[in-house]
Formats: structure tokens, sequence, C-alpha cells
């Protein structure tokens, strides 16, 4: 048997998505994950460094697809459209993907210990397009701002297409949460009564 | 001896500081800790529930503060006006009685552990604006986003204020780092040279 195998990872996420939404993620082991999946506790740890990784796999990908994106838009592009169209393209990609996404949503919901691992990953997204547009030449305090609002818009877009079920598209919840950001900075009370 | 000493609390955190500048925060044990401020391990933890906690004390103060300044602030004030001014409010005190505010973020920005305890505080405020806003009749997604674009103005901005050493008041610190954001989603390539 090969020592990794995008099966078998494949099989990992769907076995631990079934337990955790069966008896809820804390009551769920690695080892009756692998088991679920048949393969050993030992082997889980090939393809994964702890229980809450398996529900992160695409995370990382996500990080990497959206630095180089920003960097390879055109020259002229201001950079919070070069991070808007970075993060349209990789999340719609990602949304065409997903799998059991509001399931998947609703298990990170259920725990502060999930709930810990999706912010590091988000951290770790507005890492990535922070250094990408200081590598265009952004200033560091402007890098670091359209990094850090337009991660919170990625996350607001990505929940409101998982609450929309199908109806809309990625990219439009994008741009909602996008302007909703926008208006709440503008402080101007018509801005907040739009939803 | 009392059961809860406030003079305890305060030595266990300047001890602690201490050891993690002095051998970094990985290598510090509880029981180190203790020692040093003269308490046993056990007693430590009628203080803080673990080893990261005596970093983040003023922190679960800070969000109920925040919440019930928004509460309190005049009912024709916009929420974003709302929310600044609790935060200035509080974050201001927060500043002046802050001893070691850059040692502190330095040993917090040294492990990633720190770093996630960090965001999980950064997210328990978030929501204690957001649930005051929503109380004040704000809508939910405005609510939302007001509180989670002023959350990262307010860390920004106490950032700002550690750098500047003392030359600036937290004030102007958070309302520069408010305008950042506020540039950062307005896309005129003129707000971007700033910094």
């Amino acid at each position: 048997m090969a020592r990794w195998d995008p099966g078998t990872e494949q099989r990992l996420r769907k076995a631990a998505m079934e337990l955790f939404q069966r008896y809820g993620y804390d009551n769920v082991t690695v080892t009756q994950i692998a088991e679920h999946a048949g393969i050993t506790r030992r082997s889980y740890f090939r393809y994964f460094p702890d229980k809450r990784e398996v529900l992160f796999a695409n995370s990382d990908q996500l990080a990497t697809a959206v630095g180089e994106a920003v960097l390879a838009a055109d020259k002229d592009t201001s950079p919070l459209a070069a991070v808007l169209g970075a993060l349209t393209e990789a999340g719609s990609h990602l949304a065409e993907r997903a799998e059991h996404a509001a399931e998947r949503h609703a298990v990170i919901n259920s725990s502060p210990e999930l709930q810990e691992r999706e912010r590091t990953k988000l951290a770790a997204l507005s890492a990535a397009i922070q250094q990408a547009l200081r590598q265009r030449g952004v200033a560091p305090h402007a890098a670091k701002a359209t990094a850090q609002v337009t991660t919170i818009a990625f996350a607001n877009g990505y929940e409101q297409w998982i609450e929309a079920n199908g109806r809309k598209a990625f990219a439009d919840c994008l741009a909602t949460a996008t302007l909703a950001l926008r208006n709440a900075l503008t402080d101007s009370p018509s801005a907040h009564s739009a939803d």
C-alpha cells in the first residue's frame, strides 16, 4: 500500500464528517475516525496531524492559491480589486468542489476548538494576502488593512453562500459581504438599514 | 490566607512575564510561574485556568465594558460611532493601566498558541459588540459587520499605540487604524499611498 493515497484522505474526511454529525465532535476519537475509514490510528497521522485538521484540508491550498492570484493580477489593478478578484476565483472553485459545506460549517460552529482552528486558517489566509500585496509594492499598513477586511469579507461571503444553499453564486455573496463591511465603516445611518 | 487575592494575581502576572521574557514562553511551566510568585502550582489554578490565560487577564473585562458602553451610547448615535466611542473609552483606560504592554505583545507574537488565544479574545470582544448593537436594534448583518471591522480597528490601533511607545494617545491610534480600514475598502489608489 502506498504511504499516502488521495482516496484514503478523502475517505477519512468523509468518515470524520459522518461521525462528528452522528455523535458530536467532542465525542469522536481519531481512532474511531481511522477505523470508520478502514485504516489504523497510526496511518491517520500520515494524513492529518490532529483531529481538527481533517475538517480543514483545503484551507492551506486556498491561502496559497489566493496569494498567487493576487501576485498574478494586472499591474494596474488596485490592491482591493486584485484581492477580491483572487478571492472570487479561488472561493468559487472551492465552493464548486465543496461537499457537505453546510454540515461542515455546523460542526465547526459546535466546537470552540474548531472555531479556534478556523480563525487560525483565516489568519493564514490574511497573512498570504498581506504578503502578496507587499510584493506588489503596497505600503505595509495598507497591505495589512486590505488583507484583514478582505479576509473577513471572504469568511462572511462563504457563510452567506452556505446559507443560500445553492441559490446564490459565491461571487455575489462575496460582493454583498464586502459592501456590508464598507457600509459598516462609512457611518451613514441609511447604510445600516439594508439587511 | 484568602482563597483569592488580587495581590497574588498581580504577582503571578508579573512572575509569568519575567519568566516568559527570560526563557521563552514554551520553556516555562505553570509550576515555575507559581513558584516564582511564591505560591503552589495548585493555587495557580485558582487564578488562571491554564498557562496562556495569565497574559490575558483584562480581556474579558474589556469585552464586558465595551458592550455596556455601546448600550449606554445616545440613542441617536450611529452604530459605528457608538462602538468607536466605547472602544476609545475602554481602550484608553486599558492603555493607561497597561504595564509592560510592549513586552507582553512581543511574548504573544512569539507563540502561535498565544496568538490563537488572542484571536479568541478578539472574537469574544467582537461578539460582545455585535450583541450590544443587536440590542440597539441594528440589523443582524450590519451588527456583525460593524463588530468585525471595529474589532480589527481596535487590535490594529492598540498595536500602533504600543509601537508609538508613549508618543501617541490610544484614541488617535484607533482613529488612524479605522481610517486605514475604510481606505482599504474604498479602492481608490491614492488611499493606498498614505503610509
